[in-house]
């Protein structure tokens, strides 16, 4: 007897291993039908049924009438190894627009000037912008740059380029590392506008802190990225025991 | 005047600076008063006010009558530079405990077979065990490892050690390195139950597929984190352009 609890626990199972497979490209845009994906990962049709249910709840799947189950958009994976802007890690599959929100000078308040190094009051740079892909919505991106390196980029073509490339183009400097820490939470109602999703759906919160060569910390991140479109990818290695 | 939607979008801004204050350990238990973040975050009251029912929401504070906002748990990274398991990760911070709920050899489906470059049907080990810090679970870790490391694991103490170290151990070996994938996804019902948040809240999917040094893929596993306990950390370097 296969008990509903058991069913939802062999639902979990194949939803994950389906997922990954999604994710991987390893499936075309129609899945295959309930039946084959039964006998793929060794579960009943219900399972299936019920598996496939999650991946819908995730805006990963939509079932069509008479067509089947589609894949409703590629997730792609923006890598941890490496510290990379958005457009640069997608690279090949289209361009990355952003709409600029905001991008003006501000006095830093105490919360943004101590994660700068600076003295509350500061002048900082804040930038604000929606970065869409495809003409769907992928990340929101709050950034506040130290004012001698974020100035000179007011001008220019925040629209269509990675920060990171612009700061190192336009100042003549390199940029040496950042430390993210990442949040999945659920979408409050701002970004869930801003991001065309339903408040509660599920999201990644990234917090990260570029610093120069030196260790000068020159641009402190808040971004919200919708995990339905993208997923973050690391090769971790073993390190000494 | 402020209206509706700026103040969502101050409220969002100051929520994620505080989260990352809370993560840091910059804050204590007892977050300062709304006046005190108001001038902290250069926000009205109301934004703050807003901003911690956002973080409410999320599970990471609480407010207490007469006491004020309280960080309900402290959040823990796991770093995602260094493979390491839980317990070497949270090393200092508490013994982890693992709920077994499964441990048993099993016929590997086609999906499980293909992830781990067998034939399916051949002999796998399942493993799956609630993960727990302090009595309340972090993870649901379900895991496949080939049989001729998986086997040999099955009489050791599954409860309390890291499957990483155990593999190394028990085997004479060292693992190599590992492929993870990060989602951000709303709990099932099966995965809400098992880590005992409600169904919708939003956690990390993660799968990670571990490799023998020769490249040889061992250990396939799916992970659902409580992302309300545990952050994902990474120092990323700036490669060449």
């Amino acid at each position: 007897m296969v008990t509903t609890q058991r069913r939802a626990e062999r639902a979990r199972q194949v939803a994950d291993g389906l997922r990954q497979r999604i994710v991987a490209g390893e499936v075309g845009d129609l899945l295959p039908g309930e039946r084959a994906l039964g006998e793929w990962f060794g579960a009943s049709r219900n399972v299936v049924r019920e598996a496939l249910g999650l991946l819908r709840d995730e805006g990963l799947v939509e079932r069509r009438q008479g067509v089947g189950t589609l894949v409703v958009r590629p997730k792609y994976g923006h890598g941890l190894d490496r510290l990379t802007g958005l457009a640069e890690a997608l690279e090949g599959h289209g361009e990355v627009v952003n709409e600029v929100r905001t991008a003006e000078t501000v006095a830093a308040p105490p919360s943004v000037a101590e994660r700068l190094g600076l003295t509350a009051g500061e002048e900082v740079v804040h930038l604000e912008r929606v970065r869409r892909l495809g003409g769907a919505p992928l990340s929101l991106d709050s950034t506040y740059l130290v004012a001698d390196l974020g100035i000179p980029l007011l001008g220019k073509d925040l629209a269509h380029r990675d920060l990171f490339a612009l700061l190192e183009e336009t100042n003549g400097i390199r940029l040496g590392r950042a430390e993210v820490e990442v949040h999945a939470v659920s979408a409050g109602p701002d970004t869930a506008a801003l991001l065309d999703v339903a408040p509660g759906t599920a999201v990644f919160a990234l917090d990260r802190l570029t610093r120069l060569p030196d260790g000068r910390p020159v641009d402190a991140e808040w971004l919200h990225i919708r995990a339905d479109r993208l997923t973050l990818r690391a090769t971790l290695q073993r390190g000494a025991a």
